[in-house]
This record gives C-alpha cells, structure tokens and sequence, in this order.
C-alpha cells in the first residue's frame, strides 16, 4: 500500500511508478453500482474526481485532455451535425463539442449518472453546457446504446472512456468498433481515448489491428500532455472507413471559441509519431 | 516529510504533487562538494540517478531529453563544428552530439566529477562516446568557462543543467546569456533545458526576456514529454542573434544514425505552442 498523509497517490503498478496530489480535503466518497468515486479538493491542482483510485479530472488540466479528445475530430469531420459521447460523465468533451455551431445535437451516453451529479455539483464549469437545447444525457450502457443503434445516425462518436479495465473494457474491443462503424455515417469519424505511448504501445498497436480490422482503415493517433495521468503523456487516436488526410484547417484557425492549448498548429503537431513508435505501428 | 517504503520520490513543494519511482536497491549515495548524488535501480525505469532529491536520468526515459536537447539545435545549425555541453555530466547528452559526424569537437564542461564518474559506472551507454577523439571532458565551472573564453569559439552550446535553483542558478541569467553569446561564432546558437511549459510558464517567459535582453534576438522552444520531470512535460529552447526559422530537414532525413523519439517531424512539432504558451509569450 501507498499511503501518505494529506496525499493522493495514483500508483501504477505495471509500470513501476506513481503520481501523487497533495490534498487539502477529501470533499466526498461514494460507491456507486458501478465503481468508487472521490472528489478532492487540493493545493495546485483544484478539485480532482477520482474514480476507483484514478485520477479522472483536476480542474488545472483537464483542458488538455478534454480539448484534445474532440476539437482534432470534429475539424476533421467535414460537417459534425450529430455527436456522441461515450462515457465522458464529467461532461467536459460536451462542453468542448458544444462549442462547435456545426454540432445539432450532442448525446452524452454515460452508464453512471452520479459521475455526472457529482461534476455538477463539483466542477460546475465542465457543466456549464449541460442545458445546452443540443445536448441530451442519458444515463445508460454506452455499449448497449451502439449496439442497438440503428445504422447511419451519427457522424461523430468520441469515446471519453475510463482505462480499458473495469466497466471500460469492453470499448476497446473489436464488437464495440463494429458497432460504432455501423452507427456511423459516411464520412463519420471514432474518436477513442488510447492511452500512454510511452506505457501502454502494446494496447495501442492493440488498438490500431482491432480498429482496422472491424473496418476502420484509417486511423491517427494524436499525443498531448495529460500531467496526472499515467506517465504524463497521453493520445487519442480517431479512426474511420474514410481517409483522415485533411482537417478543415481553415476553420480551425477561424474558429469562433477561445481555446487553451489546442489550434490549428497543434493539432497538425500532435499527429506526429515518435520515431519509437511510428516502428512500432508501422504494420499495425 | 514524504517517505513510502520501496520507492524513490521526488516532491514538487510549489505545485502540490509528486512522482514516486518504485526501486529495487539503493546503488550508492554520496555528498559531492556540490550536491547529493544518488543512484538507484528501479523497478521499471531501470537505473536512477537523483541530484539533490530531484531525478536526474533514468535508463528508461533519457532517450527524450537527451535527444531534444541536442538534435534539434544541431540540425538548425548550419554546420556545427565545435559544440560546449556545459553540464551535461551523465555524458548521454555528448553521446547524442558526438552522433553528428559535422562535429569536429565537443567539450562537456560539467561542474561536478562525480556526476561523470558515477554515469560511466551505473550508465555505461550513455558514456559510451567519452573516449570519441572528438570529445573532451572538462571539470570545471561552466560558469567560469564561458566568461574565460575567447570570442568566436564555438557553433553550438548546450546548457543541459540542473532546475535554476543552486549550482546551476546562474545558468539562466543574463551575465551567462551575455558570455554565451559572445563565445559563439557567427549563426551560432545557445539550446537550455527551460522546465514544464505547466508548472514553469513565468520562468520560461523571464528566461525570453532576459535572453532576448542578453542580444538573443531569436528564440524557439520545444516541448517534449519527459515522464520522470515535474508535470511529465518539458522543455528546451534554441536561441541565437540570428534567425532560426529553418533546420536542415534535409539533412534529418539523411540522418546516418537511429533515434527513439526525434525525426524531422518530430522536430517541426515540438516547435509548435500551445495556445496558452503562445498567449504568454507573444511580448516576450
């Protein structure tokens, strides 16, 4: 065990290492039926939600995270109209998809709805769009949602899932992206959260084979920061039946919201691979 | 005090958080004339040196840090030489430089021997060009030497120190910047490890102004994950009197050695900022 007095500790045990937050207070602890939620308040970071012992969310950072994971896919789709989120309860991506004017309707399809309580009450700016006319939040399985989804409804799906362990699991695997596929329009991009390159390459690669092989033939990975999780270098890697060769850069650079890490510049930049890891991919 | 049975952690005071590295054994611990050195084996990021509580290297994840600190400014170079590594004394950030076959002579000149002599024992890869002709390995007072040191000696100087606190404070300051410059050669260029674009922003924006002050006109800074830092996101930046708005991508490309993470594109990437690092520093 890893205990330390007035500290949070993430420990990751695979990799022989640990993050820890210095805490001012514990401000709530709950089991959920589906997993252990924690909310910190601590010294640099702000609130933090922590969910079976990982850290979820601190309001100093997320926006890298949150902004990564939705404006690279919505700039690439060519006119994101319909948008779901998987997972995603803290209701950061929603806001971050909201702010598109493309977008019509954004579905927030979280299995936990006391994630989302929780961040209302905790982390009130990540909320701010959840009265947003365009959003709708269901409180269901987000694989059961895909899978019993008729074809064509959607053209973007952002996975803001939890490490693929857990409730999680199951959206890293092959049936889960057929699903997807299917619910996709032409043209309709996957975004899925993928975890830490210098961590977890395996899962990735993993990730790349499944991807392809459920149909989605062409992927990117995106890397960002993400300092509390693990390693403190994070992706997202976006996949679709169509070629992702071009972002509408123009927008990009027009774009009517302000934003904190991401632009045009970055998002070109975070498509590039280390050199360790485009060898590694490159038969993926 | 933060003290966890098995692991090595390094305690972030002014940014409430901590990284902690699961360790093996102890290797060896002394008290230099200048610093407290460690060394410890890990449980996955293999051989760890500590300076004065904050880690140095590790066998898992140098290959970041040494690599950015030294490509990049090489390859923007348009013919480097004769490069200085003042610090630098783990010897990986010469290993990378001595890869460039355009260096005649490189000269770490590293305050504190131990630092070397302990890196040659516990990391033998990253020593493995100290008996290079090319190179040469000073210890003495980097400080010292760029102040002694005749105009025009050099092409690239690589200052790959300690945190600004110390035996290395005086290594962001402008009476170095000053000495630096007037020891480089026409098109030469300063590279300075510059901290976490997160954690240190009005550090990286003073160390701008004063380089700018110092007659470094043009400066770029790069951003790379390093895992083992604080915030897991680091920096370095180039700087010169004349412009950098080209490297020799050419020349990357061609490059007649492996590397782990840079590559050409890497290269262009790293020198894209986030929005709110442009934000802060588009005065400076």
């Amino acid at each position: 065990m890893f205990e330390q007095e007035g500290w949070f500790t993430e420990v990751y045990p695979h990799h022989g290492s640990a993050f820890s937050l210095r805490v001012k207070e514990k401000l709530h602890e709950e089991q959920t039926p589906f997993q252990k939620i924690e909310i910190y308040d601590t010294e640099w970071f702000g609130k933090l939600m922590v969910i079976d012992g990982c850290t979820m969310v601190s309001e100093r950072e997320n926006f890298l995270y949150h902004e990564m994971m939705t404006h690279p896919v919505l700039y690439t789709h060519s006119s994101p109209e319909t948008v779901w989120i998987i997972g995603g309860g803290d209701c950061g991506s929603l806001r971050e998809v909201l702010r598109h004017r493309e977008v019509k309707t954004a579905v927030q399809i979280e299995i936990d709805e006391r994630v989302t309580r929780l961040a209302e009450t905790y982390f009130p700016d990540l909320c701010e769009s959840n009265r947003d006319p365009r959003a709708e939040l269901l409180f269901i399985d987000g694989l059961r949602w895909v899978k019993e989804s008729p074809p064509n409804s959607v053209d973007v799906i952002v996975v803001d899932s939890t490490d693929p362990v857990g409730p999680a699991e199951g959206l890293f695997n092959e049936a889960f992206y057929r699903d997807c596929l299917r619910c996709l329009r032409p043209g309709g991009i996957l975004a899925q959260q993928s975890e830490s390159p210098l961590f977890h390459l395996p899962l990735i690669e993993s990730m790349h084979r499944v991807m392809r092989s459920a149909g989605f033939a062409h992927r990117q990975t995106l890397f960002f920061p993400q300092c509390i999780y693990p390693s403190g270098w994070w992706s997202g890697t976006i996949a679709s039946a169509s070629p992702l060769d071009r972002f509408r850069e123009e927008d990009v650079r027009a774009k009517p919201f302000d934003t904190r890490y991401y632009n045009a510049d970055i998002h070109r930049a975070a498509l590039i691979a280390p050199e360790f890891f485009r060898k590694a991919l490159q038969h993926s």
